[in-house]
């Protein structure tokens, strides 16, 4: 229902429930392929297809033993006819790697809308090389700037930040029942196209909290480019417009910057929630008994709202209507017919250069 | 999917995105009662049935909106044919009203399960009043204690927690456009059962961070007692058992403590949205343009994950079972057989007492 | 060195390691008087005088233990010759009362510094009752209101908030090595002005966590303020002026708004140490082994940082200068002259009633 | 006072308010050297000793601005008689890159702790790599593993925690009043051996994000061998000894694993402090009126504490005692005689080839 604000984007049905299941079947024919006959590999691939499952039922499995796994591994035995289905892996492995699954699939989107909205920017940026505006610090009026390095400025945050979240390592997790098993992780690594760790992670929670920690540094960036918008857009102020506007139930004059305000609504979610995967590294020995678990559904909910956010915010700046005429008017009010800008176009060259190179 | 470990008992089904848009319904309903006349209130009343409405097209026009309210009115109009409904309302007092709604409805349950564990910890305390237990400081051996003691502290933590959750005021909000309307609260505070304020409280967020603090204090005490759950069911100590024993998917011998793991999971959950909660009290003016929005899906979760944990608890410690003989056996080992534990008859009946008085 | 930002007020000095060190000596003394000759309890008060004892020399010791009260009795011991001072106390009974007296303390201060800030804004509700002021939701122009009911809103807010932090129930701990004991919890509290609990706490961390929600709630409101304050006070708004302005290390035309600054600066930084406080609750059996420990710092950081936050409030709002003509002309401008806010002296007054009732 | 428990190791001299003013100094000198003559600037160098400089002053002067700079730089030009120190800077300047500097030195400190940890580790690894001992997934017992692959499995979290801290970019910051400046980044980064970033990052806080989420990924990775050292040190399980044993005020017999739980108390403080700073990413315009001061202290005491835990986790882990018999009598007693390790030498040999090339 409120999908529409917090799940904009393609994040949000790449970490869904049947997205979730579906990964987790990738995972046991990926495992199947590297350790049974290939007929056999063949039927659990064949049979491992979502709509023959219920999820329901899935779910129903998954809180009698606390795990998703087990349901569904009876179900794709009892699909496929393959008994040795599943066997040397944990439930663990299935998970983690399928959320390591989810999260390629899901980054994939957020990295291209990232890349958008950065685009979006360097756009601005060439074309507002030497627009005059108010620079504001500690939200009084400081000295001229240009908004074409506002926006460069915003562009490299994005471009950095997306940079940064699509250099974590994705890993497989194939360690079997206690993080021992040292065959096969090569081979699932490369079919569904994931870095084959040092050793099993079971226990060790870094890659998914640092995905987190890039998720915000993300969330984060996008969320300063809504903010920023939110105080150019005011009545008072005018500089630009929210091209994504929408209306009010009480005030008909009004039209809002919608955008930019679920840009917001979703990025001020994250910290919270990174915090979480922070907090629940420090599982108890191969397996957590409540910390683990509690990860499955937060990392599926950071990347649906860093995914949104960063969604919304390519919107908003596809779409961002500048008045450079009001800038101009604002800055002589303000600071008086003398205040001029510096040039910026060396800071805006270099920042483009390097959103080009990327 | 995952519902089953994280959305146990009816919390779920209280703050669910159709109970969502059945609370907004009676707002309308209960403020259409309140200022429109009798007949004109019946037909808005007839109209605000839940299955005459399209979750998805409203999703779609809450996107449009950053706000759930328009489609609804628009189609609460078109349904009831009443083109005053809303009319004075904006739509932060329908979102607004209607979480403090749902959120009554999700206590309700939520606090009756946290007495029904309460109750469970107090047959415990009364029937272990004399059964010895090695207590344990900083994870290592301490002193003998009782497990009566142990159940009773438990059960403290737990009452007094639903107590303070139980005595956050749920107010209802009808402030209008800007939050200066002075008519109707009382009258829709009184068809919701919901408090009425001195002020609307658009721009003051006190009453939901609150509830969310009290929800973290409370899945705080039941994560407390699920931890020490699990601590004493380990193999090397064994002096407990989690009744809603679940398997493994690897390892057939296993019977993993199902409750405990899930009552963790959910509990570990909610600091992070609490912190969430807190972050966005300073939203700008009288509606907040992003801070406000975050709220609406993290109240939710927190009620979700919050009566999740709860009710996991409750099945835990319904369904415990105890060892005496090797809570003594443990305790001889480790300290001998001098070790004899006080008397904890007094505290205990203090705690009896107090856990009745309730 | 920064203490002058985020230490403002007397809440810093409440809960440094010297009045820290005191409250511990303080929890002896009064446990001292409980179970001992009063000639020996006396020689304990007596001895228990802060600069008797070396922090330096505690410090380490507290390293040596991982608590500060082993070298702290060694000391106090050594000083007053009663060698069976501490006895019957463990560790955590003197830090867990020791905390609660360093927050009674620093409430103190915190709750004043709040009722003189609503006080502040009572002055300005009523000055302001009749004041005209552009409502801005969503951060867009609405419709009129009344500065006097945006002041009556905060004032509300913080006195609400206030209330509920000094309805947060503080009490002794005296539980003894495992938390069984019986005796003297009555007297320690009634020395020390504590209320005495159904149970020992030792284990159950409900109160500490309830407190930082209740900081968190009040920071929260004062950091609301403060941000509408900076909102209002930018330079093409310029409707208020903080008073207690400060300069520019670059730009000497700039009066930057040092008060509402700090303010957030400090309230930003709270509910990350709530979450801390809310995520240790679940620590183990009858003494936690990190989790406790992990409580110290946090919670003092926590009156520390809402202590100040208050203060610079307070600050804020005893300095602030308003400009009712520039309030008219902006709403004009942007509403024309036709917006009219309505009469708000039923809320204001309902406020005001509220405020003076407490 | 308690710093001998949360500011073991050299991070937190290298946070301390003197350092941090020292960090300063360094930055108007390295600054006075790009910009000025050398005589001039060899003053400032001279002039720039901290004992010259009066924290106490300092700090009022801090308050009075809402910056430490104004007063800093007051005094600076007093005693260097320079008028044109500072002179193209502004206090943000100043600040981030001083909080870079001390950034650089304490992660000196801290990645030196990290190696050794992981060394200490790599020992362990090596010395027990066919000790058998019970795995224990969901906090039950699984499987024999062994204890040379949990060590092994430590080892490799923290140094790769230590390696993804050690590549987090710490950058210089030379934007001038509005962040449009071009000349002299260079050179001031290369004297304080800082990178040169695209852009001056006043409004892109991704850069003291992104060391926030690293320190909280290093710190959750030592909290983790922490928490199992814990466990594994239990009375019923006393398979490892923490060496840096402590006492209890209560219990004479007791010897409390001191340095584990100086490790997970730190750790514990961590993600609350990783929030607050991804929360105040959305600072406002060219420099925030809260979110960005909101920074300061917090990011130093996110090194301290990262560095105290890693500082208590290597002499955890250097003076760790192992107990192979015991491990092997839980190992059958749960087991039975007939469960036997698999060999794990691959895996260990993988991990220390790795730990071995950084």
């Amino acid at each position: 229902m409120l999908g529409g604000i917090f799940a904009r984007g393609g994040a949000a049905a790449a970490v869904s429930d049947a997205a979730f299941v579906q990964a987790m079947l990738d995972v046991e024919v990926a495992h199947a392929r590297a350790v049974l006959p290939p007929d056999a590999a063949d039927r659990v691939a064949a049979a491992a297809t979502l709509d023959a499952f219920d999820l329901v039922s899935l779910g129903a499995a998954a809180a009698r033993h606390a795990t998703p796994v087990i349901g569904l591994v009876d179900a794709l035995r009892a699909a496929s006819g393959v008994e040795e289905v599943h066997v040397g892996l944990t439930s663990q492995d299935v998970v983690d790697t399928a959320l390591m699954v989810v999260s390629k699939r899901a980054l994939l989107v957020i990295l291209a809308d990232a890349r958008a909205a950065a685009s979006a920017l360097a756009l601005l940026a060439e074309a507002h090389r030497a627009t005059p505006i108010l620079a504001r610090t500690l939200m009084q009026p400081a000295q001229p700037t240009t908004f074409g390095l506002k926006a460069a400025g915003w562009m490299t945050a994005i471009d950095e930040a997306a940079a940064a979240l699509a250099g974590v390592e994705l890993a497989v997790q194939v360690g079997g029942a206690v993080g021992n098993r040292t065959d096969s992780a090569a081979a699932v690594a490369a079919a569904l196209g994931l870095a084959e760790p040092v050793l099993p992670w079971h226990g060790d929670r870094r890659r998914v909290a640092a995905l987190a920690g890039a998720l915000g540094v993300l969330a984060g960036s996008v969320g300063k480019v809504a903010g920023d918008v939110v105080l150019l857009a005011q009545g008072e102020v005018a500089e630009v417009r929210d091209g994504v506007a929408g209306g009010s139930s009480a005030m008909a004059h009004k039209a809002n910057p919608v955008a930019a305000i679920s840009t917001r609504a979703c990025a001020k979610r994250v910290p919270g929630l990174v915090a979480t995967m922070l907090s629940v590294m420090d599982g108890e020995h191969e397996r957590a008994a409540g910390a683990w678990q509690a990860e499955w559904e937060t990392l599926r909910e950071l990347l649906r709202c860093t995914g949104s956010a960063v969604a919304w915010c390519r919107a908003l700046l596809e779409h961002l209507e500048v008045d450079p005429a009001r800038m101009a008017t604002n800055l002589s009010t303000i600071l008086g017919d003398d205040a001029v800008a510096h040039n910026t176009d060396m800071l805006i060259d270099r920042a483009l250069a390097a959103h080009r190179a990327r």
